[in-house]
């Protein structure tokens, strides 16, 4: 079976999107919708498929399945519409901003037996892999804290950041879901403490750059979360996994592994700068998930239920941090 | 000069700095007091000093210092009489569990102008001295979020356990000591977050075995602390300090630093499983501090103060853990 | 401009290029020639390309440039034929086993002013490239020792060393090569020892799976290769670079790098197990140089030169271990 | 048994080894004795022994060992007497730069049956004792080829290099004897290569400051070692051993293990800047281990026998660069 595809949304992550479908053996790109007519061209043109409209390729015969990388506030509607369709649907995260209709895209997804995957990309990561594999397979028994340190080489633009929902639910909601994958039970409670440290432009548009979060599942477990907009040494990315029998951890990646040695000391290069090197493996696993999913007619994972969970948790370490205490959820 | 010591306490820690004064050209070790003759008798004769009393030590003309290596629910009475001695005093940590009578000890040190400091003896461990001297030199810029990992090998005897005050005022006071030693501004606040997973007997005993914490001070620089009273890898022990230019850390320390690579992939040998051996450099800089600081006159470092400081954090985690809320201190 | 490629073989190293030949935005693969038709036809359905026989690709005039990977006993004679022909030449290394067939065919190349690249893919690994822009750069000052390790995760066939050349011109000749291009100076002797330490058999086919060689230059600037036909743990594929002002290194890569540890210690997954994974990236950055050069009609290397100077370190090494001497080259 | 020790010389090293012997449980430090009076002075008011002269310690009663630490050129002769006084000797290496003087020294040993250890301190490392552990233990199976990087942070005087008998009898000694060490096999012949490149008032001395040597062994074992006089980043001291299992090495070793990270890389400090402060244990283990061969009348080595063994080994790798071929020993 070869799973035919339309695209929404022509931008940066539009065109990750458009590259792994097309390099799929399993799939092809159909068609490409998007509000600017060049963008949509310019990936009809590299990868040979047709520009269409949203409306258009909501009727097409020809297409199976959707992929979502319009602007946030269209993803909810896009969902509802698209799963009335009868698509399977690959969505970037987040569903929306606002958990209640996050809820009510849920249930439209529900009713219409919708197949529905969110975009949590890291989940596909071949090193995180590797750590839930480890987790999988026994090898440090049961699982007990997690650690995640996510930085961003350099905070987005203020515009941005005044969309963006705030610092938990636009970047945070990454390892809260993360979190979730690794803890292998449901979080209960919510710590966090957030500041502006890096750029008082930030505070000024009602967000923090500098956060830390405590979760807590039911029997105990721990995770710890670590987030700043700003790493000078690149895009930082670490998981530590302890458990009751040992400890599995994944190290940071960079373009290249040289060291240079001389009187001022031992020197490997920076990590990458861009989630998009950082990540690139993960995109192209992520679709091929999608697809496989698809195709076999198994569970999608992450699912609509996945990006409910963690847009749940940033909530709750917002309202922690205002009400400087601890808050349950679940 | 040559100060000249005497050791209250001859058990395994005593035999420690036993070995540092001893071993230090500036010091010498005179007379060594325990309440069990054998235990003073073999330090005196591996080392060549007398058995005196505590009584005798506490009149002895021929000593300038103390060390105190007695059981905890002494170090408040005996940091006093030997404050009212005239002696200088280094005390293994705590001075005490409870932050009243640790208030009282230090009126008294501070009204006699005794010189006292406190075993925080990882603030000499020559690879935290090194991350110190980073953020001191300018490397990372500003401090912004602090990241200790502190792992024991294993429990200690559910008896020694309820005998410590708990893990925060037992383990987790090494770790606020050190956060402090790095945020280099005063905390303000405490979240923590507390569970039983290694052991049920602790739990029973009213205690707990894993714990994540999170400090922040005025100006909103973090801390995470996170402590396991199990970790089957060994002694783990690492730092971690986030700035404004870069970030500055400090990797596990292990026996041996060989590599064996097969078909499994690539082994490196456990680290430290003990803390004496871990921070061996540490015990013998601690005692070296103390006595260049009494040859110099200058201030001694870590103080009561430091120690008082310390316990109230210990304090204010276990009240955010019991009452679920944020705990302001200072 | 674009650049018309046929590609002659269709076996596993011709896939590896047609797909890089596919991948680029600035060639398009053109026509696949293969003795068995149906790996011929796999490539060209893959690919979308035509099957034509190696007579036809000579006179076609769609196509600029081929790409040898057809057996190495026919190497040379393709290279004479297709510079005759007018076509832009990449060809596998070697372009023969013996150094006068290849002194003939570089004389055609020459006659014919023909472009030929040879497969030496080492040079574009996105790591060594680092090392020797590092060397380039004057990080490491005037390069003094050389020092590579190479060994593979286990011997071929017994059927295929016999038709290899022996070690020295089939495996080595990529660290000969490799060698030179960090060295900056020609070599002018070679030492070398070999045995049998892996297989019997190999011994039995008249060669050696265990070497080690040193190069050195008029100027006394060293390297030293280090072979072995198995490595339980993986591709060991290492280099590093000595000199007066530094040293540089590129490190082994692995698929996953995640770490394990428990009681017996910290544990990364073994390397690449396959020159192909191991080196991705220097296939695909191999043909987009010679699609570079050929657009850019700059000089192409690594040239038929470069393949002639490998050959000859290897013959030289060979004769070294034979005669127990040192072996002037050059 | 207490084993009671005098000094002869009582410079730089053996003051290492003074304070070597004086911190051993089972070992006390009885006369020192140097041409300096005041440097053997300082030692005898450091660790509360007596001065005596030579001619005194080789007829004292109450001195069952001596260590050797006086210039090399007297390192034989003293043996010799001591042999024949009938004291356990360890001796700093080399026994002497003659081949020939060496058998004869060993024979006096063997005629007086006399006990002989030479200092090769670095086989007590900890890290390269785990080496040879891990063959012993059977972790990598057969050895196969050693691999030893050892370079030095800069050259020693010019005057001390015209007295040294060249870098392979003065440098590659200690890895001549550390290849025989992990070889497990004797060496039957020898390639070598040298250059000089630090610093060419070094070859006006006559001599080399970068050589490459390949060792061999009967079954084809093989050993590579590459020296430098020269290395910006410390002092750099590996090895490698590749078995029919796997691979085992051992790292450099650097005073603090601490990273900083920023916009430029991760940088770890350099390695140790001299050989007293990277080999402390190493001394400390081989003073340990001299005493307890005295103690327990086991077999002493690194012997005198091992000591001859390497510079033959030093011998033929000079005769190898002379006269440009494999030199066969043993």
């Amino acid at each position: 079976m070869t799973v035919r595809f339309g695209l929404l949304g022509a931008g940066r992550i539009g065109k990750v999107h458009a590259k792994a479908v097309s390099g799929s053996a399993d799939a092809v790109l159909v068609a490409v919708a998007d509000a600017f007519p060049e963008a949509a061209s310019a990936i009809a043109k590299a990868y040979g498929c047709e520009v269409r409209t949203i409306e258009q390729i909501e009727t097409s015969k020809d297409i199976d399945a959707v992929v979502i990388c319009t602007p946030t506030d269209t993803h909810a509607d896009l969902i509802e519409r698209f799963a009335r369709a009868g698509k399977a649907i690959f969505c970037e995260k987040p569903i929306d901003l606002d958990v209640d209709r996050v809820r009510a895209c849920m249930k439209v997804v529900a009713d219409t037996k919708g197949k529905l995957m969110v975009g949590f990309n890291r989940r596909f990561d071949p090193h995180f892999m590797a750590v839930r594999k480890a987790i999988d397979d026994g090898k440090i028994g049961d699982v007990e804290m997690v650690t995640i340190t996510s930085r961003d080489p350099g905070a987005p633009p203020v515009d941005y950041i005044k969309r963006s929902g705030g610092i938990f639910r636009d970047m945070t909601i990454h390892d809260f879901d993360m979190a979730r994958f690794l803890l292998g039970e449901e979080v209960v409670s919510v710590l966090a403490t957030a500041a502006v440290l890096v750029d008082p432009e930030i505070g000024k548009a009602g967000d923090y750059d500098s956060v830390s979060v405590i979760l807590q599942t039911k029997s105990g477990k721990q995770a710890i979360i670590s987030n700043s907009r700003r790493a000078t040494y690149g895009y930082d990315q670490r998981i530590e996994v302890h458990g009751s029998k040992g400890v599995v951890s994944a190290e940071n990646q960079r373009p290249v592994s040289i060291e240079i040695a001389n009187g001022d000391g031992y020197t490997r290069p920076p990590l990458h700068d861009f989630f998009m090197t950082r990540y690139t493996k993960a995109y192209a696993n992520e679709i091929a998930g999608f697809i496989s999913a698809i195709e076999k007619g198994t569970a999608i994972t992450p699912s609509g239920a996945d990006g409910l969970a963690a847009l749940a948790l940033a909530d709750a370490a917002l309202q922690s941090v205002k009400e400087k205490k601890l808050v349950a959820v679940g």
